[in-house]
């Protein structure tokens, strides 16, 4: 038998025996409550659900990790429950909307959106101590065609805010709403199963934009103006024109490229907190983008896009959903031509940061990691983080996605 | 911006925020060994399955937390036996009964329905040594249709009961079995997957008799005699004749209602230690109640009911079988028209004790509660629940559930 | 009632009552980084796949409880690689095979099957750091039709053994690979849901092969030189002149028997370090085993078998598939004739040692615990185990197991 040094002269280096386990990042994952990502979003309102999706039978949401019922009460106003009734603990999914308000089936206690108990018609005249009890609520409001929720401490509550993208419509232009995940690379209804940090801060990764829907799988999103045509020029020459800045509102990343008939593209793609995806419409005319996702993190694990946008009407939404037809792919074919969905969920439910290695390309995810870092210890001092508003004049957050010609008009 | 003192004019009240989590009593929902209901339900002895469940093909059972096999030996004997095999671990699942008794497939070592070891026919001599083995079991009996076991201390086992519903048949009555969980709003052979206590506290929960089952989604179980029609009065004012007591073998809610051709209508429920359900026959005639419903724990989170019933043929089985089909009800229809099965199941698989409100109608459900506490003390200092017998001539439980006219002979 | 002394005259014994939880044997069990016996088998290479299975579309594999990607490069090489990309952690099993190796979908950093990053294409000059970055791997070879890996600590890498069953071919023989799991009780491809090693003790379980495969189930394998013909004699009066001895390579069982013809049959099974099956062939002719058999520990909880032949063709893994199709008997079935898949499964996931009683029919399992446990110590104090080479003249491991009539030339 040989002896250890006769073995050494081909040892191997770098296999992944012995390796450490991997672990996260908490405060970039977690947004359940008391967690400091999940109280720095709890400062902020976050679409629940469209319009449509509260009506007199109600709707179990979940969000920041807490499960939730949503409803519309006889008058129209939108609600949001903690779904046990606080008499028993009977979900309010199989309460119904009367008069009284959300009546529990189990005993028909009636509450009010603000949590009131309006009924109790199985005690002594119909509960002459009702007022002790209150259901645990969340405030809701209506805008853009979503459900909007606040899920943060009551005193510091914000005015909902309103964005430049969707503000004074022109003649013909309305405003219409998407549930079905747009940006995350499939297309239907129903919860993303991955972290939703790792699927947002992609928006600012521009080297997998070029790389993986282009130069990998591509084109993934056709290939306007012509300026991915070329695959042969390396991809990092295209991204030398890449600017990254930390805006008032997030991070903006700002892409600069000569297209074939000489004109200058400029691209403005940004992460605007708590969860807004400003993306130019791959279909759209030179401007300012004309949609915003908006995504909710539904838990640690699983997150929704939705999305608002303006217009003459939803052809947009109908021909990404033909991009990346409902369901899943056959499993060779995700493989052979994988693209968001499989990038960033293979990374895991919640990817390892430990083991990751930033270059210089992710500087954009970088910048939107450490804007968040600095807001969380905003909040976890007692401050108000960005892009919130408390007086009227001020509920106005501009949005400066698009992409442009500058020497355009 | 606004102040903090600017804000606070409106501030929300009663939100969800930073609400704490909820817990469930361990002592009411935990059934497994060495817990308090565990032991206290340990010293009965429960249905586990129907006469014809046990035969020569071994057949799983889990009772109070314990994986269990259920056979019948080639006497007629029925045997419940821990599944590892004491030899080498196999699943007497797969084990077969012949002359020796149940015999493990692997190695062929044969167990009587007491455990004893009869046969190693792989050891020398058919194993000299076999006396020293004993397979872990449990005893059993049957009575009523049903194969009942012990599960207790074996030095505390009592009598099988007697119930006075199934004694004294008279001619032309039998008695008949089901095990599809009558009283649990779904008609099914399997777990129903909740805890068992927030059922077995429901039968003594009135007012959601009257709210869920006709103000609700009602009526739900006909309107015998009418009582019922009257959906104007407040379900309050119709509980005001309920009282609830303690007795001898558990607790019992009387309801007196005058219905419409004016006689007085009193009906008997009951709770029976440890797990028996006493309802009247909503179909039936006045009188004693003719069936009782066996709640078996299956574990912390699943439970199932077995039915006896004494009459004349087993329609009364199918007319409530006709009353909730078997099978799931679309989500919506589940939601518009909930039962008991929607009420109790939504509390969660545990229901969260530390988030509930009783109220003045919850009284039938706190005496049952104190009633097991007591008896759980009972259990801890050593003494007998009630409701067990160890001389013959005291194991005749009487049953007092039925429904009535008093003025009726 | 009853005193307790009145009681006592008919107290259970040997109820299951009060039984405290088994446990199983970590050392046995657990195959993971850092356990004892995950460290033994790491000194090994192991089968991981078909060589057909290493293609340029990236396959999932998990071995020893890690998650890991095999595939084939452009050179024909496999590789294998832990699946998160040392960049992100997308996984590689969406890359793509070119002439760089394979390259991550996401940013598009490439490797070859050694981990080097051989290109960075967005990271300005294609990655002029790129030689600073490593993806982890494993080293493989190809052999006997069989992709194998090294899991093990690089300077303790030993030779890729030979097995005398597949040298020295003669003409019109060829060697054939299947990974249906040959030996498990089913047939398919998949992992077998149960821990690897109350599998692979098995095979040194005499009393098993008669009882459950002849007596119980039988005859499950053919009744070859009618052998088994006679039930009547019991199976401890066969298994007299069965031996067991620890050998050079593992634990070898002799078993020695009298045909109806008067001839003496002599069979040897063996386990060779560290999961080799070496099991007759049932429809073969005396002489040496023409097949093994290499179970693949995936975790604690599956294991898979791949198998090579040495023969004119692959007729045998028909006749074997035919005796136990594919997919899950009905569970009647099943439980009427078990066979290993029921025996061995039913013990759990993981068996409970400490509930075991090993008799005298047991002395090969022991046996083979014991060799294991051994040459657990050996490595946890820095030696060697056996059936390791590090010098070529040393690689070539004899197998012993067959059929033979000694009288026979």
């Amino acid at each position: 038998m040989s002896t250890i040094d006769d073995r050494s002269s081909t040892i191997d280096a770098g296999t992944a025996y012995g390796m450490a386990s991997g672990t996260y990042d908490c405060d970039l994952a977690e947004v359940g409550p008391g967690t400091p990502m999940g109280e720095l979003l709890r400062r902020y309102w976050h679409p629940i659900g469209l319009g449509e999706d509260a009506t007199d039978v109600p709707c179990a949401v979940r969000v920041l990790g807490e499960d939730l019922i949503l409803y519309r009460d006889r008058s129209g106003t939108t609600g949001l429950m903690y779904p046990r009734c606080t008499h028993r603990g009977t979900s309010l999914l199989y309460a119904r909307v009367d008069d009284a308000g959300l009546r529990c089936c189990y005993h028909g206690w009636a509450f009010d959106t603000e949590g009131r108990c309006t009924d109790q018609p199985c005690e002594p005249g119909n509960g002459r101590q009702r007022d002790r009890f209150r259901q645990p609520w969340y405030p809701t409001a209506e805008r853009y065609g979503l459900v909007w929720a606040y899920l943060g401490p009551p005193e510091r509550k914000p005015l909902l805010p309103r964005y430049s993208t969707f503000e004074d419509l022109a003649d013909g232009e309305q405003l219409f709403t998407d549930d079905r995940n747009i940006g995350s690379g499939r297309y239907f209804r129903g919860d993303v199963p991955f972290n939703w940090f790792q699927h947002y801060e992609n928006i600012l990764d521009a080297a997998h934009f070029l790389w993986l829907h282009f130069y990998h799988s591509g084109p993934q999103f056709g290939s306007r103006y012509g300026e991915f045509d070329d695959l042969e020029t390396p991809p990092w020459e295209k991204l030398t024109g890449q600017t990254f800045d930390t805006t008032q509102t997030g991070v903006a990343g700002t892409r600069r490229y000569t297209i074939p008939d000489g004109r200058l593209l400029r691209t403005v793609t940004e992460c605007v907190l708590p969860t807004i995806r400003g993306v130019s419409n791959p279909f759209g005319e030179p401007g300012p983008g004309d949609s915003l996702g908006f995504v909710l993190p539904v838990d640690d694990t699983h997150f929704r896009i939705f999305t608002v946008l303006r217009g003459a009407d939803r052809s947009f939404f109908e021909r990404i959903a033909s991009l990346r037809p409902d369901g899943d792919p056959p499993p060779e074919r995700a493989q052979r031509f994988p693209g968001d969905w499989e990038a960033q969920g293979s990374q895991g439910a919640i990817t390892l940061h430990s083991e990751e290695h930033l270059a210089t390309s992710d500087r954009g995810v970088r910048m939107l990691r450490r804007l968040f870092r600095e807001q969380i210890d905003v909040v976890a001092s007692g401050g108000d983080p960005i892009n919130l508003a408390f007086g009227a004049d001020a509920d106005l957050i501009e949005i400066a996605c698009g992409q442009f010609f500058d020497d355009v008009g």
